[in-house]
């Protein structure tokens, strides 16, 4: 079992995974990887967080971004999400994607490229 | 059995619905209309996607707007999608979460707030 | 007689063609590829989409992107668009351009730079 | 014979023209007046720019604005183009679609919904 | 003792909070409210939130929007902030500056005007 | 005695410039070049505008481009502006700065960076 | 003889002017007020502020917003320039304007519609 | 005694800041250098700033750029903002954060990454 699970919507966001994950590593916090889109591995992804003891979500995801706000309706744990800067747009897109949820799924919205600040909003999670 | 299903991601969406099914009226497509959310009912949404035998899917959502995407992952048909000025953005986040897809799921976006031209797309691609 | 024409606005728009011809080829669509500007050459883009057999319009284009809504009003079959991000602006110009399409004159708005969708869109269509 | 032929893309335009319309009537200068959509009208558009014996063009047109572009392509005259905030963006969409035109198709932009400085424009040219 | 400290940068902000608050209510979940300006009450805030046995603090501010900042820059708490669109811009300055905080100082962003996931994200955190 | 005056508002404008020359002189239009900045040489530029024999002015400046404005307000004749990509925006300041001006003082924007067009746009004014 | 200058580059911007007036009322800080514009009174506007006495100045303008900038090349005093929401972007335009001022002409930008900050500042000036 | 403090969010802001250094040194101002966070580093901020006897202070930072209004808040001196383009939207997270403070606490904002005329303005403030 571990503390978190860190989810990226495609291999490509290797990068900003790893910003996470070198700071959950400093902080001694257990987590999963796993590459799964919310749109290209919908069952996947269900099965998935449905299934994790994880206790908090990462989710890492550019463009149009639904991963962040497809696990938070999937589990009633905090969800983190950072937009990443995929495509022309410098990340706006992955931004506005995932900051703007509708009432009722909240999810957790860090600065784009940032997975170091996802991490360290888990950590403050996990140490209430 | 319909020609078009119509699916809204928020009882607000009233009036980009009717823009859409004014349309469907007139040229005489038959269509199905549900209120469902990609966030708050992923299960009836994917229930009702898997089972439809509409050949198109307009899809109407707002802000982070993930319906039309999660829609597209669920079916193989052709899938439309409606930005709505639902926030004070002006829609701007509902049209780039809609156009902006990763590659493999797409979806066939038309203007903010524009039920109309999803209708006339949809009778496009029907009368092939 | 083919089933989708390809139309690029510009020959630099050359990488987002590919892109949408190399999933053309892997689905075994056939298609025509021509280069004919909206503004430069809007006689013969004009006679091309008339006398044009294909089923499908793939119309790729960047900056103010006029070419995929002057092809929708050319013919009734379905258009799809393809942003090209060709300027300073990383493309949202014609994102905007494609998208924001007058009422009765639809255009299917893919991502920026974004031609494999444009394909996969094309042959949901096709297979209807 | 007129000056000036003024173009609007939609009915609904009518303020911006009449901006226009009454700067020009102040100046003495004669001006015919239509609607004709790039999008709806293509070919009365054509028909009517080339037997305009006008010497510059103001267009007038909001959404994604083709209609200054068009125009730009069926005449060697001046054409000036004002973007119109028809939709949700503010007119963000249109003052791009009609400044950022390709290479040899210049169309003259003046500033959102102002239909004043497009006569003032044409007037500076016509006094040359 | 409450569970959770919500701190509106401006009287302004009332409508925003009520969202908050109506769900926390709704929630059984205890809180605190206090009107503290990262600029104005520099001092109050810091003695506030450092003396506060809040688990969670909801921020909520708008324009330039430091107030989420500089709370979770004087607590090792979970912050979370929701950017309020109180000028001409739709809240666009606030959710940049709400999101985009510098690494090691996270803050948890939700949507523009979104009070109410701001309670519903609190609530997840507190029911872990 | 020359058709077009040509001013740019600084000597990194220099590779716009040439797109505007470069078609002034495949059409055998003759030009005179200054480099005078509307905030760092304002009596030189007033002078030069005012002395001007040329028909039309094409003026190329970046960040908050007042150039076009400024020679505008200095002359009847008529004004092209030509938004450059000067800083970390893309040229989106310069764009509105240039195409955004206050009625009664027209300036003809261009594209940004597109000095050919600004060109193409005085040679159709002096074949009028 | 006054402590500040405030120009307004129209009469339209009366409310912001206010709120930069009611300030230095409060604050006994004399001050001149005109409504004087970059662009249409360029030679009146040079002559006030090279014959002002005042000590700062607070420039307020929309659109294009050139007058603070042309006032600062115009001065060696400190100028400080409000951006006012004039058109449909929501003073976005001005504020670029303002603030993207070429190197060795400063201009201090405060918020858009701020004229409040406007006085703040110039009596933090004023005081030191 | 210096005349300017020059305050760094991030050591990563050198370019900026030597952009300003430079400016003063030419103008025989003298300054002292600091890098210190509003985020990570508030106490040993308010330290320098209350005990800084500087005349005027330049801040320059990026993304959510809370330090120029946090200075102001700690200060009645003048508060120049820098906005420096950190992360991948160009600078125009730091502008908006910069600009839009709220009433009455002034921040004097300069252009995206403008040190030399952060620099400018410090001068023309010094010489009053």
């Amino acid at each position: 079992m571990v503390d978190v699970a860190v989810i990226a919507g495609s291999a490509s966001d290797g990068e900003i995974v790893s910003k996470a994950t070198i700071v959950l590593d400093e902080e001694s916090i257990t987590y999963d990887f796993q590459v799964l889109s919310a749109h290209r591995d919908p069952e996947e992804l269900a099965t998935y967080v449905k299934n994790s003891e994880a206790k908090v979500f990462i989710t890492i995801a550019g463009l149009s971004a639904a991963l962040p706000g497809v696990v938070a309706s999937l589990t009633e744990k905090p969800v983190i999400g950072v937009p990443v800067a995929a495509g022309t747009l410098g990340g706006l897109d992955a931004l506005l994607a995932i900051a703007q949820m509708p009432r009722g799924v909240p999810v957790a919205c860090v600065g784009i490229g940032n997975g170091a600040n996802a991490a360290h909003l888990a950590v403050r999670i996990l140490k209430m």
